[in-house]
């Protein structure tokens, strides 16, 4: 970290800081500058506590230099993670793609959308059994019904499923059926889930919050991580702007920049972000062509009659020509970061 | 809700969109414009779920009318909300000042901020026992031991004390001891601690999330108030946006509308808006001044050894000073309301 | 457009509103609902002003049905537009790409550069010769000089060239030597200078506003067409949001957007967006998968150097392969659309 | 400014770095930490270009120390700056209420809506005579006709006016009319417009832009300065969010940052951030509550009519009210602040 002082700073006041820093254990370097005087603090593990310094008199600003994550962090692990879902690989140099309904409303239904993803390439299916819904009036998910549902889906199309567990009461029984935990991004900084899916065996898929800085989602995966659970696959979802086009903005430069900072898979959902069946398509394809390891896409054999998010849904035939097109993006985008100029992450991966 | 049609849409079109509405048990009344055709969803009780109609061939739009919440709602009661807590009274006519530190550190700690804050006109002790924190590695609390705490300030000095609710799992406990239960702007949507806050025979305090909107909000609130709690006060905390000269953004328009949409009392916090505690005074008079019905502010005795948000705390001489500028605001205010010309819902409260 | 009553809005109130629209040469069509009463507004000819019927006792809200533009709209015309500009063409199934450094510096420089982007493909050369800065003790540019200097590299290199007109002053300048003129974020709704350019004879490249909406992004290109000028072309360049990992948030949902609601071709400027050079040939790969008509790239032969911008410069070797990862992907891009079934925009334009 | 080194940057990459910095004609200091070196620059007169050392090999990141603003700065100016406008004095101590309609329609419009808020105690009439329209089919104000009625509104009641300059060309026409010029929220960085009030002889309101970050506001207003014109106010109208209801997020906070940067009074203008009349009186009181040097606000003798904006225009009775409210909650603000304990830069004012 680094405190900077006022410009006229006085050598008391300078020293006394110097001192407060010495005091916590760190080293403190005061470097005389032109204008003002700026003091280092070193030898410290991890982050400064900022508020230790900024309060005291003669003090401007004080500058975080070292980043707070650890575990998800690509300077703690060179090498892209590659998580394996029931033989379904998810990271580096594989294309994931997930998909079926928002909601589960019933076997027939499940079964009917899954065998239609399936047949045009999904490898995983997704449903909600437990729905997070802004209004206690609106359907809130079938329950356990629809995690026996999902389970059945497995068994009959040997799909991996993932659904959400929308809070601690629930997680048990999520756990026990699902194959990926979805973690939804209003609970991203839901500390106690996470600290629980930090137990889990099963590996857990974490939607950005809807306001979340890159940072803050980090730190939520490293919460997982520091319980235990290696298994992260991060999804980028859209975040809250001015702009009202979609219903979210999709945050593609997230994915470039999550790929350099740490080693997790990370995914995207353009379902969610845009809210609008129309632009899931363009939206698939730029996600794959940006460097993602996979999508989450919305599917419903009869969207109008879906019990929820059914303007967002594809519809079968829409679901296919996505996946025809977003194979050749993915061929093009593999052949064309081997040659490691793109950055340096890059050349790490390869 | 108004359904739109395309410009060239055909009267086949417009028939089936009629015939999907009336199917679903509402009235259709379609209105042939210039240019288009709109039809209008009529006797529906509460909001039609749009995805019904907005996929269907020749549908431009739909465009919703009625507000998503009830039992809020200044519409289903017309008279402010007051809630009495331990004699101290919150809502209309009364500014409510509750004051202590970020986080329950000691009991000498508690105690001394206590006594400080109550000699200068606190009514209502503020602390956190369980602290969500972005990091896995910062200090989470003293959990039940700052809950008993938290009951010696009360005992000892008379005031309330309010204190979050991080989870269901803590529920009980800070249910036991607290005489308000927060719930913080992280969990606005978390519905599973929304639902068992709504049992609670305590009052609680629901902060904004840090994107919410206002109809979201007042939808959390809607899942307290439909899960049996009345005593429901709304506290505005600021809000994520490009802007980085504050940790947030304080909204303080929200207030104005939300004492017109609804009859709950709203306090605001302008500790955590501004991040700074340069900030907090002058964000406080402001607050007073636009309306609200009270303050949540951060005090620490010490704030350069606080073990949490030092930085945005104020000093005991400040928070005194704070307390003796708002009043003489308030009276301003209380007088001025008085002719009920700012609008109708001023008059309402009259 | 709708204007909506309150619930216990009277008879004479609703008869009153009905009277205004009337007033005011269109028809009004009183909806009564099960809760409140509706007034549909007919016959009127583009948008009506919302402000004549909002304030009046009893409304409760107004909501506009039409869009307010419509030259830009794809309801003026189905078609795409498709500009020429010295034989490089630009729009419907064109993949253009212009690149160039931010400013130009010297003839040397710009010369170096335009040979180094030529060879790897770049149609159009990009270059400021009036740099708007946010401070006026920055580099502001060669003016006139590099005015000249960008019509020598268009003699040597056979490519047109675009550059920004920052004002009205130096208008008439830039429209003398560059073949298209670029209208800056920051100037997207300076009027006057809409105006001006509406009235040149050379296209425009509109980049859109910091923070401007689709609609305000669409009525500033409306300008432009209402001057007389319809060889617009729209630049997406990144919105300003709360996220700062990027310098602007790349907004791609914009691009399918704009193409289903007008038909004037739409770039996007991944280098401003970013701000970092590591992102800008992801979101460039990206740019192009989800449908865009082309890129504005900056590249520096030697960016530590650079007057301005270095940070966010390709390197000759990144831009080549830049080059060469789009054109598959916009392969992929005109196959996949040829199907139709995106949306029906798409199928218009097939 | 300092530059972070990688965790593994090589020592030639940092003696590379420290050569870069020397031959630019600055000091560098290398700071070897626990886990990277960081390298300070000395002797820098003003800002140091990142850009100059962000892209050498083994760099991680630039952090700059000094602002980029000077002659705002409260670091060059400690007392605050006092403009006086035909006798009306602005800044420090002093209370100004700016009001008028939002367009001037007619001599009797302006004139009766004159007397009427001169009466209530309005001291700066305002007006606009040129409007900056979203739609070119909008009413764009009756231009020079309308700085004629300004002239004689001022004749007649003795009230300064202030009005609009949209751009370069009318400009010489405003500052011979105006007392006050007013660059709009669209223009605040539009350079050249800038570069011409700098030169003016009238001071000179420059509003915030919708997007813009304080240090760019403050940064627009150097161009002025630095331009020799010293008579600036600056003012906040809001900016813009997700949140919508209201049209822009008013942004209070930025008053105490403002008034701690800078030396130049900063006013409030309610009515375009909140775009509706029942948030204009809350708004004002807040405004004059957090601690601005004044508001400017839109009044209208009959709102219905008017020919832009009415929807927020206050009616004579609630500007009346609004006056009424603010002067008392003046009298607390400036009671409150003589303490001085608010903040450092309120006892450099005292």
């Amino acid at each position: 970290m680094l405190v900077v002082m006022n410009k006229g700073a006085t050598p008391a006041e300078v020293e006394a800081v110097v001192g407060a820093i010495v005091e916590k254990g760190y080293e403190a370097r005061p470097i005389p500058g032109g204008e003002r005087v700026a003091i280092c603090v070193l030898h410290n593990e991890g982050p400064v506590d900022a508020s230790k310094f900024s309060h005291m008199p003669g003090v401007k600003d004080t500058i975080p230099v070292t980043r707070p994550y650890k575990l998800v962090s690509r300077e703690s692990q060179a090498w892209d993670t590659v998580i394996d879902v029931g033989g379904v690989r998810i990271g580096n140099g594989h294309l994931i793609v997930m998909a079926g309904p928002c909601a589960i409303e019933s076997e027939l239904q499940a079964l009917t959308i899954a065998r239609i993803v399936k047949k045009s390439g999904a490898q995983v299916f997704r449903g909600g059994a437990f729905k997070p819904r802004t209004s206690p009036y609106a359907f809130q998910g079938l329950g356990e019904e629809g995690l026996k549902i999902l389970a059945k889906v497995r068994e009959e199309t040997g799909m991996p499923v993932v659904t959400e567990a929308i809070d601690h009461e629930v997680f048990d029984m999520v756990e026990e059926y699902a194959d990926i935990i979805q973690i939804g991004a209003r609970n991203m900084q839901n500390f106690s889930l996470l600290r629980r899916a930090g137990k889990a065996r099963k590996p857990v898929l974490l939607k950005r919050g809807m306001a979340a800085t890159i940072d803050e989602w980090l730190m939520a995966a490293e919460y997982l991580m520091e319980g235990g659970n290696y298994q992260v696959i991060l999804c980028e979802r859209g975040v809250r702007t001015f702009a009202h086009h979609s219903r979210n903005t999709l945050d593609l430069s997230a994915i470039p920049v999550v790929r350099q900072e740490s080693h997790l898979p990370i995914i995207v959902d353009p379902s969610h972000a845009a809210g609008r069946r129309d632009q899931v398509i363009p939206l698939s394809r730029a996600a794959v062509a940006v460097g993602c390891h996979g999508l989450m896409v919305e599917v419903h054999h009869a969207p109008e009659t879906a019990l929820s998010d059914g303007p967002q849904s594809l519809y079968p035939a829409q679901f296919d020509d996505l996946v025809k097109q977003i194979g050749p993006i993915f061929g093009v985008y593999k052949m064309s970061t081997n040659g490691c100029r793109e950055n340096r992450a890059a050349c790490v991966r390869a």
